[in-house]
């Protein structure tokens, strides 16, 4: 099979990150069976400063037409309002119908932040929320009075918390054919919602996920609720507790910032924005300007997000093979890169994750 | 002086902590010129259950009419939907104007959960955001879409920023007369928002508190900005860096939580709901119905809601002697509650600080 991918680095580090994860996939042992062709896309703020838009209409076309998947850099907010300029991810995901963002934080035998092992995943709604960015601005007598839309939808609510029913499955198929990988003992889904403020709409979808979720299929997956502002609590103070945790857009955004946390860094947590047969793997950090051209940012991220978008465009041998050479770097610990208090640089430690393949 | 409070304690164990608030304003020393009258004021779930409402409008009037402050306990939210059931402390912070809601976060030597020193406020929007709870539904194709609306008003902003401001040279003023109580060196306020996605709301929110900032008055306040996301990962990755944090009505709730987690435990924390004039005190816990009714719940953010309330009624040195009572209970480390690890009830916990006045 030839799988053709996108390649959109973007950004600043995603720069220097998009080709690791090229390499990565050039670099796949060929008893795999995988092929991979590649086309180089633009989007970003660099993007927009040339072309007057962030986001090409032929990078959409081409990943539409040519494309089985795609991996996405970063890109960076203009530091301050720049009329016409909108982020070229959020405007992907809904172009494409990408309407799950998955984002696996797991520690391994390193350890965590907190200590305890952690091993969920957060499955973010990725088209409606806040981010349908319908948003107006009116003159009062008071002064200015913006207002934005908050959508929430049955249909997207449902296919989110059938997908977040799915992932929970089969983590415990993997744990079942991999004892000792984990330390989570049975499939819990956790659905965030704040229904006690909003009530239609946090209401709609908390509701709605139930309902998907009380289909027979899931019947070993627990199904419990939480509160957004506890569930940050929680996930702070207990974050071995989680196995599946499903969120409206803006919940899932905060909330998979705050697990990375727990893990060491933002330049470990991959994610994958996921439609009907189509997946772009994209690392949560963001551009990083600061240490942007200096070949030390962490591929890590990227190379995990190249094994969940394997994963979801059905390549599940070729992804354990990616988390296993990951998963081996990191345990040894001596190749790290600056992030994780080591000196390694990008491509160290992507030579590195390359030998153990 | 002679101040009358009013007493909300809700349901769970808002019965056990206010009582406890209560005592505590009894037992101030007589040196600091203060006179207490209290007046039993119903809100909550068994309220609602009992009269059809969460807030009786006898509430809102007594408190209006008779009342310099008041301490609100915590109410139970239903846990499944129940019609015409709405939260009485979200309506209580609009209907009484309570603008700013306030949260001081702080370890003392006993340290915190990360282990490095914290100490920084929250100063939340109170009246506005999603928590105007304007909703509705429609029956679409495919199934139920409810949409909320975001209201961000400049006034709403500048009033927020302003109090982070002159919160912010408060916190000086204090370190400069009690030096060695903080690891802060100089002011600092952090605007959070989430512009690069809600470019008008959030974006007015973040221009407005620039401008409000702006004021000479604050010329010595440090004025940073952060996207929420990023917020959070920082919070956990480097609290001690935070001094006041502004923030959207939302983001504020969220980054509440996140903050407690970090310094052990919920029932540490305090709030204040401030208006011009008014300040209700409010633990930042919930009705904890897993221990309700056995007399173990921490009193400490009651006590400190106290403090806060008091604060903000111009009554600084009586605040300070509460906090300073409290610091002392918790850094001797004696008699805790069972969420920090001890044995103690509400009572020896109280009884503890009492003596120490
Ligand atoms: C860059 C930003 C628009 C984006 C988001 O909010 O989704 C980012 O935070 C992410 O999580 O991918
Ligand atoms: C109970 C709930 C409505 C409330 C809020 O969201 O404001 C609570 O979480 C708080 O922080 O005081």
């Amino acid at each position: 099979r030839t799988l053709r991918i996108g390649l959109i680095p973007g950004d600043g580090i995603g720069r220097e990150v998009i080709p690791a994860g090229r390499r990565l996939l050039e670099s796949l042992p060929s008893s795999l069976g995988l092929k991979f062709s590649f086309v180089d896309l633009d989007a970003g703020f660099d993007t927009f400063k040339r072309t007057g838009t962030a986001l090409p209409d032929q990078t959409v076309e081409v990943l539409k037409k040519e494309c089985d998947g795609a991996l996405f850099g970063a890109v960076s907010s203009p530091s301050t309002k720049v009329a016409g300029y909108s982020s070229p991810i959020v405007a992907l995901r809904k172009r494409l119908d990408l309407y799950a963002n998955v984002r696996p934080v797991k520690t391994t035998a390193g350890g965590s932040a907190t200590g305890s092992p952690i091993d969920l995943v957060i499955v973010r709604e990725n088209t409606e929320d806040l981010y349908v960015k319908e948003e107006k601005t009116t003159e009062g007598p008071n002064g200015k009075v913006a207002e934005a839309i908050k959508r929430i939808s049955e249909r997207a609510s449902f296919r989110i918390a059938t997908m977040a029913g799915e992932i929970a499955l089969r983590r415990q198929k993997i744990r079942e054919v991999s004892p000792g990988t984990s330390h989570i003992s049975k499939p819990m889904v956790t659905i965030t919602h704040k229904s006690n403020v909003l009530s239609q709409t946090d209401g709609l979808f908390r509701e709605t996920a139930r309902q998907a979720l009380a289909n027979p299929k899931y019947s070993s997956v627990e199904v419990e609720e939480q509160i957004v502002d506890s569930m940050v609590y929680k996930l702070f103070r207990q974050p071995g507790y989680y196995d599946v945790v499903v969120a409206p857009n803006l919940y899932g955004d905060i909330l998979s910032d705050g697990a990375a946390a727990l893990v060491g860094s933002l330049g470990l947590v991959p994610s994958a924005n996921v439609g009907d047969g189509f997946a772009i793997g994209e690392p949560c950090h963001g551009s990083a300007p600061d240490i942007e051209g200096k070949g030390i940012a962490n591929p890590i991220a990227t190379l995990r997000s190249v094994a969940l978008m394997l994963e979801f465009l059905g390549e599940e041998p070729a992804a354990a093979k990616i988390y296993a050479a990951v998963d081996g770097n990191l345990d040894e610990g001596k190749l790290l890169s600056p992030d994780l208090g080591g000196n390694a640089t990008t491509q160290e430690v992507l030579d590195d994750v390359l030998k153990r393949l």
